[in-house]
């Protein structure tokens, strides 16, 4: 049996709540269970120079946890003076996920950053960080919809994320701290909301899998990531109805 | 006229939400108006190096702005490989003031780090850093009293701190960003309990100020600490009855 | 077609040249096509910090391309300063992957370093760090347990990796820059001697990928690797026949 | 009684050679004690990113200490990679400080960086290169309006600093090293010829402080800074007569 | 008795291979007995900003050792986050040398880098780097004289270099590791193909040495160098001949 | 004709000012016409980790110059975060060359750290801080063999330095700024009272030189060596006694 009774294949208790932040193009604080990350999304009218005069735009993403979000505190990386392996992977992995349901093309040559803050963590950061930051990115490219005119609404599917994992040797979903660090089987699953794989980042660091308990895997995050993209819809109320449509967007 | 129809020696509305973190051995949430930080204790059973074996603790803090605390977004400082000067001056001086009032012998051979992360800024983020940290650090303070037989309660007096300056020429308190952004003459004030002056930081790179400038400038920044010790004796509940009581406080 | 006349299952021509350098206590240099890398395993009589006094050991890897080693030149790190977030998260995957088939507790307070300089680039040079450096792993394993009293050789099954994925349309085995460069889906699979999964690491950037292309990808690595792990048996000889046996290897 | 029976509001010896250096634009060497900074200005015919195309000119300061500044010899910043904080404090406050006695706009798009080396210390090193920095300053200002017709000497006072504190119970004058150590409370004071303030920072980390302490000592650093603004004058000779005077210094 | 058998005025076997880098301009690898080097040049058609607009070229050079190319593994410089004083020593010499034959003008506004990195390292690492990326830079200059009109072939002399030492009061030509280690004085002697020194560096730290024991040295050095220069003449084929011509090299 | 007149083997007026810092156990202001250097000695009672318990003493040097010791402002190396390439090669030149005249036995498990801060430079910072911090140094050794029972005075015989170098075509001694930026060849020469070479360091990159000019150039530098050995002398006074003469210096 789980903590707070939780199921094998339910998701912990969640919220999304838009509009957090003054400034922010997008904002969203997204706590699952307890981990709770705030999410903004920067909009910039210039392009990084790699992308410069191709019509195209960016979207990426950066991830920091606060120093006591953990049981003990961490040193900032600011104080140690360089990002750890840790950090540069996760705002790695946030940006490529979410760059596959955007048409930066249609985006025209703007980039758009999502920091995502964990303010409190207990397990799955990453992914909630993915889930949290997609809304944020979906409010902000909303508003420049609404104040330029694009060829089309420049996000093209849903994308939500969760983890995995074989707990005990039990097959879980949306695993906490705890159980995480007892996992044997560990697996970080970025869906859109057609239903295909953006990412898959599975590992048996304590003891390699089958194709058997990948297939179980899969299946648990797909019911996880479907569940997740409905809360993300709720969450962008009218917004939801542009993503994917191939309109402008101007009359949202 | 202030912008919410503020009088010049009203401070904005303030709010402090105690215990918002499930880790820090003290946390608090303090929002001056727009200004939020949230500030976290954290206690280690050890001290810096230069303190060793001298029976005495030590208090220091941490601060940071996230990305999008601002108007425009800001670097991280952990992507910058460094701090700017700015955080170190505001970091020292945190850690200076909360000093002033403990009692490092009665603390013992133990270190509390204060993290001051502001997650919105308009303007006073040092001072409000100054107000939250020392409500966290005296719940962090009160924690190990309960489970250590010190001497006495290691916070000798209340401290507290507030922006004044003089903006189109009227003395004000408590600066938002825009006032802040038009002031000619700057001061931040840190206050105990006790009437005293801690800090007292004045620059007036646009103009210089005189001494009856600078007079009306202290008695507004009197007025406004009082008020905010106020707000911190109601936060603090119980746990105010032993600061500066030179009891153990093993009772609280 | 693919360049070379390479069928769509068909590795790369293979080489595995073993004890290159005089001075590691293991290394290869390994050739999958034009990707060319050099491999060391460095043994180190002592553990790092957090596993001291836990009777287990460590093994670790780094990861660098010389600057040419590529098309056009590539700014060191050491001359910038910091590695790149593509060469931590590289050198985390090769460390965790050689791990999952090594028994600490059997290695004893003793830290295996593996080094992976990539010579020449074209193409799969995380995949070939892997393969290679098993081998220089397990010669400097062998090494250890010839002259120390092992409970038991450490290494506990073969390991090894290759990349696939989809370009124009096609499912591929071990893609070379170019075709990498143009593939929709790319993904890397680390498996066991046992045909189980230590690492899966797939990504859509470009364009989604369903279950069912999963699934081809999974077939072709699993042929890939199984090709792999008969070359390193045969460069390794008689080493090889240690690995998995629970045997101490004294008598290797 | 102080060392060298000095009286309690009475200034060091002090000493300003001025153009001690063959390349700076404006160079002082300055000793008040047996404190010893060495001030040179250098003009630089553009401005920071931040200003350019305003019609502004920009003033900035550098501190460094030379290893054995001091009793113990300090580490060098370029060794560890990185400015203190304490640094970084102090160059802020020597840049702000100076800027508020310039009109930038007579000053034209140009920037001076006073760069204030600590050749040996002995308490009140960032007062004393405040004071030094003035007239290394001044020195190249009156170059500057030599060689281009300014539309007024853009040095409107002047501008002196000196250090207050509370020693025994004492109010006291411009504190060496040692007294600095004991001091309870500890000021720096930067004032103009005018007789305002331009900086005020107090700091009781030790013992806060009344408002009647805090009378007592700006009237002990007034005394004082007029004292310092006199040495000014006469190192300066004929460019003090341009100072505040309107006139363009063409004919200085 | 040296080891192998060498005399004192003999060189260690020497081997280059040319050619063995896919992608670059011009690559070599030397042997020197058991140190072994990989150059490679690389051509960019630009030059650094101190030289932009003046009709020159510019000649570079980058050096590192791979972690385990000695003894005892070395942390790599990029890890550290900076390069050791001995690197950018090497790297400054490398690139001093090179340029003393190469006519920067006739080579045009392009930079040349020579990577030099070090796959093992028995002694005399900086002298093989030298020799050998000579090579690797007169054979991209042979590509760049064949695709543009040069006035000029841009080297004009051959280049060796060589180390000599007193190693057990006996004079010796080019030491290995184990006679560096023990040699009272260390020489690195940087010659052209006309006999005239490029750079001199020699060492005394353990004992000075007399005018006479240079003497001694400098003949060991010269005899030494022309050897190495027949080898390079013979790995450079064609290219060759025109070094030194003056002849614009297209006919290559 | 050089500039003031001077000779070609003619060094420029040269000081020692001894005992210039109020708190290091040794120091010297040194004057080469316009180069100017203030070098400290500091005792440190510990040796690097490498010398630990070995019986032996360190001698090490850091060498800086003052952002404005040259005709146009460098920027601090401490605001670049790094020491540039050269220093590091002075600094290493500098530690070397006065351990070959420290008998380090007789030193004892101690550091002496000379920091060669260039306030003024016109040429030759690198030679004239080896000659002012051999004086810098015997007096701090001077110091330690007072206080201590030392088994011979550790400092073996005079050492000090000079550049030469070929300007128009004449070899010259002691080179200014100018004359160094024109010399084809340019060499700095470290020599200890017997007349023997500890360092030598020649760079011919404008033009290689022949066997004949080199030894122009020694006979140079030699003489100016002899010179500047008795202006040591002259400031060491009577410390200038015990160097090289085995007796323990107590009675200094």
């Amino acid at each position: 049996m789980r903590s707070n009774g939780r199921g094998e294949s339910q998701l912990r208790p969640m919220n999304l709540t838009v509009n957090v932040n003054k400034y922010a193009e997008g904002s969203v604080f997204i706590e699952m269970g307890d981990t709770k990350v705030l999410c903004t999304a920067t909009v910039d009218e210039k392009v990084p120079p790699f992308l410069k005069g191709q019509g195209k735009g960016w979207v990426t993403a950066e991830y920091s946890m606060l120093p006591r979000a953990t049981q003990s505190r961490n040193q900032r990386e600011s104080a140690r003076g360089k990002l750890t392996g840790r950090t540069m992977e996760i705002q790695r992995l946030i940006g490529r996920a979410l760059r596959s349901v955007v048409d930066l093309r249609a985006l025209g040559e703007r980039t758009i950053t999502l920091d995502c803050d964990v303010i409190q963590a207990d397990g799955g950061t990453r992914t909630t960080s993915i889930t949290g930051s997609f809304v944020a990115l979906a409010i902000a490219v909303s508003k420049i919809a609404e104040q330029h005119r694009l060829p089309a609404f420049p996000i093209t599917d849903f994308l939500a994320s969760v983890s995995v994992g074989i707990v005990n040797g039990e097959p879980m979903l949306d695993l906490n701290y705890e159980e995480d660090s007892t996992a044997k089987v560990d697996m970080n699953i970025v869906m859109t909301g057609g239903g295909a794989f953006v990412e898959l980042q599975g590992t048996g660091e304590e003891s390699p899998f089958t194709r058997q308990e990948l297939n179980q895997l899969l299946e648990l995050g797909e019911r996880g990531i479907l569940q997740l993209i409905e809360k993300q819809k709720e969450a962008l109320g009218p917004i939801a109805l542009m993503i994917g449509s191939g309109q402008s967007g101007r009359e949202v």
